[in-house]
């Protein structure tokens, strides 16, 4: 089994290595051999080849069976609109080329972590949904976009077709099947186009699936109902931008960004990474926290190789760390734990 | 003083209704003429005139000094992704054709009600920050949108000229002068174009606000910051799209989408409406909470008649009713006071 290693920028490297001690566990403990290929991408990879996301990296890509993916994004990129280059677009480029469609985040709270929500304890404990994210379409990729020729004007297309909706329906449909039996597409149906084709498209696809109840929902009111009654939701599907902003509002339900866990589904290899950022300020200080990571690498052991046991493992292993104050500083200020032995933790 | 009525759908015409008895409480206690025409808007305009922003209602809403408006929508079109005609159109309509480019949303934390929000007290006590959310550009009017011919695709423009950004940018700024002294803007400038002209607009503007600190936030990090340290925001400027979704996302600050008023600047006359849409399910129940509606009143007298102590007459009236429990039951489910009983109080 072949897994690329792309560490990425900023804490990217730092938490990536964290999930790769978890494989390696994983390795040893169950007698499985994996190989691993680094590759560069982002701001690491436009200093090195000048792409973000260059060729060399692709082809480490096509060649894996999954990839492990840490973070993108630079500060010096961000504050420079006119910048030719954004490490981001090396992101983009990667989902894009490799087809990954769907992004997985699945949204749980953890009893030990509580306290750590700005919201109230009685609102979050036992919240356990999936948002099922549109990756490859939508007004990220649409074209046109850019600036008039005079540089007043700008403009971003958002379009999707039957097809793009109907493949990441079918995924988000099937896991309600294993699940809590409910879809609620979040749209904005009441004012766009392509909100409206998502849900005729869904509503077809509905009949396919009787046991499944399908509801729909606004995205300003799903942005209030995530937050008021998080254990109404079981899956969640919706297109790409939604996805980006309710997936991290959601994440203070599981106490920290930093937890979160995501699958990036494609149709030859997946992609697997934390929902947070490249956190540039706390690179190299060994206080980022690793779990998003980590629980990527046992999203990996499902999805891709469909190791179910190997996979709960790292899971298990986690929340025992998490149980036992293994935790960095997002988490708990007074008492962090450092990246490393965190990872050293969960590992062992 | 002339005002527009234009009640709506749904629980519209009563929160609406309860706004109109304090603005006559101040007329008769501060010796004020205001004169009253209504109009209809949205399902209640389709249902008469089948379009949802009549000529009519236009010429009434032209005529007049402000517009006090209530609420738009009827489950009956939503889920008709092939509705011809759909209330919102009445709202969207009546926006761009009075140049309604500018909406402010005060979200502010109301000590009686902290225990109703799922958020902690202490993360929410002590809130006061104001959207500034851009009502008349962006991906809610852009062209192209529409279908394929086959049908099977679709799409949306967003667009936005430097004009645009600049109007709203430019009250943004000044209110923070009279505020926090901060200015947050909220764009998705890795990804897309028209943020990219945002962040390039906003900055070149800054120079001449000295005293004022300009900070730039993702949408997706703001999604998760706005409940997490909501104390850190003064004024938050943003495009269409995003405002509307952290402004609903960020009423449960105020323990309810019903408590949130709003004002939408136009280049002639100003439009005040609450937050909250139309609830149909509540309507004529004597349910909904009429605070959205009564603040928005207040916004009025001060914004578009420069009435600041009637504004403020009002405002504290409100906070008197909920001191004293006078709320309705998306705020007190076991005690609630009804509709009109609580319109009775402010008012009084
Ligand atoms: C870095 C950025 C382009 C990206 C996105 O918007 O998709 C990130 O926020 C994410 O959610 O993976
Ligand atoms: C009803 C809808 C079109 C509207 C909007 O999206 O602007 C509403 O949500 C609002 O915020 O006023």
């Amino acid at each position: 089994k072949k897994i690329a290693i792309l560490p990425g920028d900023g804490i990217g490297p730092e938490v990536t290595k964290q999930a790769l001690k978890s494989l390696k566990s994983i390795e040893e403990a169950f007698g499985h051999e994996f190989t691993y290929t680094e590759a560069h991408v982002g701001a690491a990879a436009i200093d090195a080849t000048g792409d973000p996301f260059p060729q060399q990296t692709e082809d480490v890509c096509r060649a894996a069976d999954a990839i492990l993916f840490g973070a993108i994004g630079h500060p010096k990129y961000d504050n420079d609109p006119k910048a030719k280059v954004r490490p981001e677009q090396g992101l983009l480029a990667m989902r894009k080329k490799l087809n990954l469609f769907a992004n997985v985040r699945p949204v749980k709270s953890y009893d030990a972590l509580l306290s750590k929500s700005p919201l109230k304890e009685s609102i979050i404990q036992g919240t356990d949904f999936v948002v099922f994210r549109e990756l490859t379409g939508g007004i990220y990729f649409g074209q046109p976009r850019g600036r008039s020729e005079d540089g007043n004007q700008a403009f971003d297309t958002c379009n999707y077709s039957k097809e793009e909706i109907t493949r990441i329906a079918k995924l988000a449909f099937q896991a309600a099947g294993n699940r809590g039996k409910k879809v609620t597409l979040v749209d904005k149906a009441n004012v766009l186009a392509t909100s409206r084709l998502w849900r005729e498209t869904v509503q077809e696809m509905a009949s396919d699936y009787p046991d499944i109840q399908l509801d729909f929902m606004f995205v300003d009111n799903a942005a209030m109902k995530i937050i008021q009654n998080p254990k109404d939701f079981d899956v969640v599907l919706t297109e790409n931008m939604f996805g980006d902003i309710i997936t991290d509002e959601a994440s203070v339900i599981a106490g920290s960004l930093g937890m979160l866990p995501s699958a990036s589904i494609g149709t030859a290899q997946s992609l697997f990474e934390p929902i947070h950022g490249s956190y540039p300020q706390a690179a190299g200080k060994d206080i980022a926290n690793p779990f998003g990571a980590i629980l990527s690498a046992a999203m990996l052991l499902e999805y891709s190789f469909g190791l179910v046991e190997e996979s709960k493992a790292i899971q298990d292993a986690v929340l025992k760390a998490v149980d036992d104050g293994f935790v960095t500083e997002d988490i708990d200020r007074e008492n962090p734990v450092g990246t490393e032995e965190v990872g050293d933790k969960v590992a062992a």
